[in-house]
């Protein structure tokens, strides 16, 4: 398989373990769709199927319409080669901890081969031992020390937004097309505004000194619209006008 | 500052503009906590103060505390040098797109001198095109494309997320290359230019329509220096003397 191909995020379970509030499967079902991923698995939820999950999910309905529901971590595991869970920083487990992107790629690079899983635990006691036992690495997500508490949903969306971006290769985002003015049209632009300049004597035309050169540096900053433009040159218009041909406003 | 200065977070400004539902604002003071983010501003929220934000925000009951409530995007931008706008891609708009790194990473370049903005909008209509004239870019946060939608809070922990793993040292920021302009100094160069077009006849006072918007969007594309915008306002103030008190350069 390529990179972003459907088939590598198909290979990914997102796996909640003992969720505790009905409403959190739902946010996070939102969060996995949002990033393309669509296989949900819960292992032994409070509370599955339910009305709040469903109103958090929004548009997601249809990942928990297929999510599996099974009693324990083990069976949620089955058939995965690589099994990462998700947990704040603990002393007392000797494991690797990957950040979110190492994560991310790991879990990618396996997934060209069989599916893989990202497990995530009760909201308030996390993995317990047993269910981190199940799992080949620990991912977690740096954190405020003094507020390190993400809610579950948090957690599923940083991750699988991560789990996104390694998919995406993250290849650069293409800005929006603009119908940029053509260098020619900069020039004439340019020209324009140096003559109105200096019919508005605010620049001598025999020196234009540094001043074009710092309006230079302002407009090729950003790319010029072919519209935009043309409005600034009626802009320069209506002031050449001004200048020229005035309208005696107080006649003497 | 260098790297992972605490006063770096502190300048970033999280503005929630008019949030419908409570609930979202107490899981953005959240997500936002966990990341070490502290400076939450809400314009014209529907509900705050409310029980239902309180108990979202779990641990983060300091957030909401010391939220400031604005009634204008403009005021919640005030002394910003730096504000961009999350969207999800419109083709409507000509703006710099960047990405979420790229985002943050020119936050916390420009926090270094001066407070800066990340701006969030309605959940359900997003960010106006008006409150988009005030942003100098967009972040889009790469989704799924046939379901883009992620809840607000869950937007907001990514950026924050990503806020933090640049603030972590995880990539280079650039040092903010000009002496930006604030907003207040952008608005009065707005209300100059918005003056003068009038009285050049180029613009309806009364009806300044599309025009001023895509003014607007050209100067806030590019960051101005102080410097650009007297230059500019220099240009504007000729143009005004010009047709106000014209010399009469062809006596009849």
């Amino acid at each position: 398989m390529t990179p972003s191909d459907p088939k590598l995020l198909a290979n990914i379970r997102i796996v909640l373990a003992r969720t505790s509030h009905p409403g959190n499967i739902g946010a996070a079902a939102r969060a996995m769709k949002t990033m393309g991923l669509s296989h949900l698995t819960l292992v032994d939820p409070a509370v599955f199927p339910n009305s709040q999950a469903d109103a958090m999910a929004s548009g997601a309905a249809d990942v928990l319409e297929n999510a599996t529901v099974c009693t324990t971590l083990a069976e949620a595991l089955a058939g995965t080669t690589l099994a990462l869970g998700v947990s704040a920083r603990r002393r007392d487990i000797v494991a690797e901890v990957l950040t979110p992107p190492e994560a991310a790629a790991r879990l990618l690079g396996e997934a060209q081969a069989a599916p893989v899983a990202l497990v995530f635990g009760n909201e308030t006691s996390g993995l317990s031992n047993e269910e981190l036992s199940l799992c080949q690495g620990l991912v977690t997500i740096p954190a405020n020390p003094d507020y390190s508490s993400l809610n579950l949903a948090a957690a599923v969306q940083v991750l699988s937004y991560e789990l996104r971006q390694a998919w995406l290769g993250r290849a650069a985002w293409p800005q929006p097309e603009i119908d940029a003015a053509s260098g020619d049209e900069m020039e004439k632009f340019y020209v324009h505004l140096e003559t109105a300049l200096g019919e508005l004597e605010f620049l001598n035309p025999g020196s234009p000194g540094k001043l074009m050169l710092k309006l230079r540096r302002l407009f090729s900053r950003t790319r010029l619209a072919k519209e935009e433009v043309n409005i600034l040159r009626g802009i320069l218009t209506a002031a050449q006008e001004a200048k020229a041909a005035p309208r005696n406003r107080n006649p003497q």
